[in-house]
């Protein structure tokens, strides 16, 4: 049904429409921008020169992507057709002026200095990598009124905060199609991120073909992998957008995958197949003690670091890889390798006595050290997750710092930096948390000190619980916010204008081709068996998925979960966002009524809560013929509770309506089928009258 | 904005929602289908049995396809994680079993039963194709209620009216990537077709790579060509589904893009590069009489059939595209030449003088049969558009007809089948037309007779008006209305139930990947500049694009019109579905009103009413930051009018109110923007008391 859901949905408030900012969105915000009286007006005339001291087919490529990107946001139909090189004759409207033509490259000037007068643009950078950062700013910069679209005069100086701004993308655990990877890299891309770090292998799949040992993706894989084409592809789309992409081949743990054709590299015999690390027993609930409990005992699947076969095979595969990945980085991995499958192993252990390597940190240590030689000869820096790092690690090796705080003692920035590793940071910008942006952007990982190694960050999304329909909307908008923590100065906090902007980007990426929103409308629609989904939105806008490893418990113990490869991730919680647009604009309005009570505010708050206190009726006849939504109704009769209570207090504030307006808030609290309420404190707030600050830190089980 | 939208509109009358119809949507519907009371109720412990008597990959794939997106649209997370070969113990709750294991091909027995019991569901068919047929049926039956999903119990048999079943997707004239191409294949098999016909090569792009000529997609394409390896994995990715893939290299004429790099081929001097066939003055409009002009008489590029060389190059060029292309059809176009440019070459005058052929329709002979004998060395059936049907085509050819009875005299399937060559149908399948699915499905070039030379048909969607944004909603869901007519029974001619079956797949087809209706969302967000879009949905769901070529005229004439390669698509005609769904709904609320007025459909009538009566003063807002908008408040103001009217004669119908009602209804029928409302019927009816039937044909200029 199409045509009735918008009965009566006209008695709008017009101010309702317009509360979207009308100064430019810039997002990562740059470092100095000055704004100026006036507008340069686009029309179809717009044109596009670029000077560079060398032909520069990489900064052609993006100027001529912009202006289709331009043509697409405007439909101005450019007399231009295409943006030619050495052709320009400094007059045109935009003119792109680079010193010198540079290829991506970590540790490259990114700087750029954009002026907007009225009748010119004038773009310049040091380096055609600026010069790429400068042309995301421009189309950001682009507005609309009655009469067109323009962009505001303004003169922007920029240059990022950290050299490495990086997407760590899982396709291990689930597997992310090339198509998924392309609108990802469009995506950091538009945020100035440039190193796209690809998680390739794990207990749950290898997933690079490999010509020389193809028994590692045929068998290794559930014939989920890249063709070796598919990688020149990627690498080259990538490479076009200023971004170069880092491979990870996660050892000596993390390796079942391996296994499943190469039986003899492992450290216990087989036969292995493709699966989870830990062979959880799904006959009760998961809980963090169980699974601290696996982390720390079970005998997982490991590589044999003491036989010299496994780095021979080692030695091939990689220069094998290498020649896919021209990246001079290479990712080996090394995390949460407990030893315990490496301990019962006599003949491992006999080596250790042998090598007097007094544990198996110290064994692990040597695999380390024997990896880190072929890197060398490979002509690769390596990288490595933190648990690597310790006194005997190479000093040129890259640290990745990931262990939150509640693991147990972790290494901080500061002590790899002393060491003089360089580090990059991906504690607190795990996007699997579910944990909405501004909680990344507060992020206290990051040292307020200059610390010349610590190169910069990765948001991190591991894919236990993602897939080729989620991942967008599990990806970004948050990401960006991320990216702006990488790129702008550590004195940008201002989380309200963060989401202001982050929403705003949020449409331009989706412009842009990411599905972020629409798979979630798609998987709405779903869930409602085709019906019409308008009026689930007006609940479903206002909840999360719940946070940390709580819904990751829940869908280990299921007996064939949704953590296995095949099983789809279409419930409520899979479709929500952490990040609420609607949960924050409500949280402007209950600011300003509380603010300016008995105002224009208090009406359209009395409209919200009457949409709330209306929703169950208005969603229980779609459930005859949609089943699944019935997580859905459990939380609009809660919220509607709450908004009745509420409504109750505005008209009529006694203590008692209070404190049961409270008590019926606080039952909206609760999570069900992993899923949350995302406007509670704000509910509240219009009952005690004060607005709690945005929590920080959330409880992770 | 995304809070407020939804205000108010909860007060809806459930029956608005409870609108679809229970009986499942069967599409194309089956020869025979016995409904049974009770169901077959679906649940986690629900598992798949195959029987084949040779291991049967291409069935095995497609059953746990099938497991995955039942899955998808159950969440059952079913027990059975995969479907095993040879491992039916006859028990389970799917049994399949095929008599003979089949590849995709054509001429293949396609029958299947299909039989579902409360405890059990057989699936038997001859052949491996029938059962992928028989599966697709069986995931249409999947229905809903508050307890959960199921199927009802029914007795299925059917097989198809026609072999062939297609869809011919242009990849030239705009560049359609391989994964539009996938989502293509995917929503083609959910409907039984099975023949993607690739339009590769025409005067705008030539977009396969070629080892051996590469100039041809480096110097023809535009960047804008699928490689080699890209095009494996399509025709595996088919071929996996049922489907085979037909390629097209357009000759002689429709070739301005090989002699970019070929000059040679020509028979006219260079240079060229890729664009649009005719040199078009763009200082006035367009139109059709300008367009015949050209098409007769312009001199536009054709390849030279007197040299040796051409027909070298194309053996050379044959031998390495079937290479590609396994399926045994080689489609080599022969339409719209008109032979200007050979009358203007004298060696070529020469030529057909000393061998005696007294026209260029001759030359053209000539040159087929030339084609003709290398498909044969190559074991292809050669297929041409009915330009090259003639006394002299060689009985084994494929002849696909396509002219509009505008376009002068046509050749009918009858014409064709009586001289012997098989026949393939796409007039009246023309997608890029813009018509709605009931013109198609009402197509009355299909003999009523039975013709053993009839193959079948093909929907056809040609690009100047299509790029990777609008692909989904230009084919879908009208070619599921095509893949019927040439699947089912001609006694199917029932419209109203074609729809209401259409929209149901529709959204099945989205849950499949389908973008049709994202896509939409995401250009009216664009348009919207970012502000929610539901309220412009009100009017733009009863919007359609202008039909015909109208709007390929208009936008041919523009300086740098939408029908150059990187133009954008983004315009409000170009996120319209010919087929709108609010459309049918207010055509079916007309339909009970005008049965019984006064009663709760006046209430609803009347409701609806009112929404357009409000709307321009609803979008207006949005207008200030969204220019792009305008369009859009046109159509919204008329209709606005209409609605007005129209509430006037429900208050007061007297003679006076009815005809002022019935002049704004006039105006509202006029077109703008390349836009037109699709309800003026309706509105009409409201008026008159009687609802014409829906037009079959359209005035095209």
């Amino acid at each position: 049904m199409k045509l009735f859901n918008l009965l009566f949905s006209f008695f709008l408030i017009a101010t309702s429409v317009l509360a979207q900012s009308p100064t430019p969105a810039l997002l990562p915000y740059p470092q100095s921008v000055v704004l100026r009286s006036g507008f340069f007006r686009l029309t179809n005339t717009f044109s596009i020169g670029v000077v560079s001291p060398t032909p520069d087919t990489l900064l052609l490529g993006a100027a001529n992507r912009m202006q289709q990107r331009l043509n697409q946001r405007t439909s101005l139909y450019f007399n231009q057709e295409q943006v030619l090189a050495g052709k320009s004759s400094g007059t045109e409207s935009l003119v792109i002026t680079v010193a010198k033509s540079t290829l991506p490259e970590i540790k490259t000037v990114e700087s750029y200095t954009l002026t907007v007068g009225d009748k010119a643009i004038l773009l310049n950078a040091p380096t055609t990598l600026g010069a790429l950062h400068g042309l995301e700013t421009l189309l950001q910069l682009v507005q609309a009124d009655t009469s067109g679209f323009y962009l505001p005069q303004v003169q922007i100086i920029d240059a990022p905060r950290f050299v490495w701004r990086g997407f760590m993308m899982d396709v291990a655990r689930h597997f992310i199609s090339i198509d998924a990877l392309k609108r990802t890299i469009d995506a950091m891309s538009a945020v100035k991120m440039n190193v796209l770090h690809l998680h390739l292998s794990d207990d749950e799949g290898f997933r690079v073909e490999s010509l020389i040992f193809p028994r590692l993706h045929k068998a290794g894989s559930n014939g989920q992998y890249y063709t070796q084409p598919q990688i020149h592809e990627l690498v080259a789309y990538a490479h076009d957008r200023g971004i170069i992409i880092v491979p990870e081949f996660d050892l000596p743990g993390h390796s079942r995958s391996w296994f499943a054709g190469y039986p003899e590299l492992a450290s216990a015999p087989g036969p292995y197949k493709p699966g989870p690390r830990f062979d959880i027993d799904r006959s009760k609930p998961v809980n963090m003690m169980a699974m601290m409990q696996l982390i720390n005992t079970a005998a997982t699947p490991t590589i044999d670091p003491t036989k010299e076969q496994t780095y021979q095979f080692l030695d091939k595969l990689l220069a094998e890889m290498v020649s896919l990945f021209p990246a001079p980085y290479l990712h080996i991995g090394a995390d949460e390798n407990n030893g315990v499958a490496w301990k019962q192993n006599p003949t491992i252990e006999a080596f250790m006595v042998q090598n007097n390597l007094k544990d198996t940190h110290a064994l692990q240590n040597y695999f380390i050290r024997r990896i880190y030689a072929l890197a060398k000869k490979y002509n690769r820096t390596m990288l490595a997750w933190e648990e690597a790092f310790g006194p005997e690690l190479p000093p040129d090796v890259g640290v990745q710092i990931w262990k939150p705080a509640l693991a147990g003692p972790v290494v901080s920035a500061q002590t790899i930096t002393d060491k003089g590793n360089p580090v990059i940071i991906s504690r607190g910008f795990y996007l699997d948390y579910f944990l909405p942006a501004h909680v990344h952007y507060s992020n206290d990982a990051i040292p307020s000190a200059t610390l010349p190694a610590l190169w910069g960050g990765e948001a991190a999304l591991w894919s236990e619980l993602v897939d080729e329909t989620t991942v967008d909307g599990r990806a970004w908008p948050r990401a960006a916010a991320i990216a702006e923590r990488f790129w702008s100065p550590a004195s940008f906090t201002d989380v309200d204008d963060l989401y202001r902007r982050l929403f705003v980007i949020s449409n331009q990426l989706e412009g842009n081709g990411l599905n972020h929103r629409l798979n979630s409308d798609r998987l709405l629609r779903q869930l409602a068996n085709g019906q019409a989904i308008d009026r689930l939105k007006a609940v479903s806008d206002v909840l999360t998925p719940v946070k940390g490893y709580k819904r990751l418990m829940v869908q280990m113990g299921k007996p064939v979960g949704a953590t296995y490869q095949r099983s789809p991730f279409n419930q409520l919680a899979d479709l929500l966002n952490p990040d609420s647009e609607a949960a924050y604009e409500f949280r402007q309005l209950v600011k300003s009524y509380l603010q300016q009570k008995n105002g224009d505010t208090e009406i359209r708050l009395r409209q919200q809560l009457r949409i709330w206190q209306q929703a169950p009726s208005a969603i229980r006849p779609l459930l005859t013929q949609a089943p699944a939504l019935k997580p859905l109704v459990t939380h609009a009769i809660r919220l509607s509770s709450a908004a009745q209570a509420l409504l109750l207090v505005l008209d009529n504030p006694t203590e008692a309506n209070k404190a049961s307006a409270l008590d019926t808030i606080k039952k909206a609290r609760t999570a069900s089928d992993e899923v949350e309420i995302a406007i509670a404190d704000e509910l509240e707030a219009v009952v005690s009258g004060t607005l709690k600050a945005r929590p920080v830190s959330y409880s992770m089980f």
